[in-house]
């Protein structure tokens, strides 16, 4: 597979996209789109952890369903997945399960990574599938997003705090 | 969380007889079952891969996804999984993203196994979350179950080869 610069500009924009949805439901802001080798997209999804009270909810788990149902199988050999942020064990757990090609993410998570930042599951010999990876795509955009979002609770809880003490 | 032996063996029993749901409709016969600190079971699941054509249908997913809509909360902190395969990255990753507090695990995956027999997830210092883990609870009985299932279809497989032949 190879994604011309366009693509992978346009395919992230939609994975940023899935985050605003999380985003304007007050989920951190993490997105992921599963597209075909021409770059048509088979699945999408965003963190609705809390609005599903769901731990397996996250972006790429959510699209990866999505994909395996549209194309009727668990394989998704000749697909890539673009996520916004670092894939947790989990999801790249679930990547390695469904057999991606790529892998393009954001932002690196230095607290749950699994491609790398904390452990990388994607290089594991043992393991039967290991994808390509290509990190920090559009990685200020995707750390800004999530940035922002922290940002912004801490600042509502400070403004409760002092409202609080007044 | 303290359970008799009574209790693992009947929640582990719980666990085998989810496998066999998975086995009698010719899936790898994989169980789990998610119960609360006093052993009552929120959820329950099989290996659904081939069935459903869905990468993350693995019974501990599963059975992950049930506890959480019976609680109404991702939070599985006071509760166990009992599981007949040791998990693979994805079911260790849903196990702490989910705080499952205890795994009970029979059969060890020289293959893809992440609580220790390729990786270990469950240990990595920085990840937020460490459940307590038991190894190999009725490991004969869990390895027999697997070694039964892939023994006979390799016994279909070279019946219908020699049935060829002929």
């Amino acid at each position: 597979m190879n994604f011309t610069k366009e693509q992978k500009e346009t395919l992230m924009q939609l994975a940023f996209d899935q985050a605003d949805l999380a985003q304007q439901q007050n989920e951190i802001p993490i997105g992921a789109v599963v597209v075909d080798a021409d770059g048509n997209v088979l699945g999408t999804g965003y963190n609705r952890r809390e609005l599903d009270q769901d731990a397996i909810k996250h972006a790429e788990v959510i699209a990866i369903q999505e994909a395996c149902a549209k194309l009727g199988t668990w394989r998704l050999e000749n697909c890539a997945i673009f996520v916004t942020l670092e894939p947790c064990p989990m999801c790249a757990g679930a990547i390695i399960n469904s057999r991606l090609a790529q892998v393009y993410y954001g932002a690196h998570d230095p607290k749950a990574g699994a491609a790398g930042s904390v452990v990388n599951l994607f290089t594991v010999e043992k393991f039967n599938h290991h994808p390509e990876v290509f990190p920090g795509l559009y990685e200020g955009k995707a750390s800004q997003i999530l940035k922002d979002f922290f940002g912004a609770i801490r600042q509502k809880r400070k403004a409760a705090k002092d409202l609080k003490k007044n």
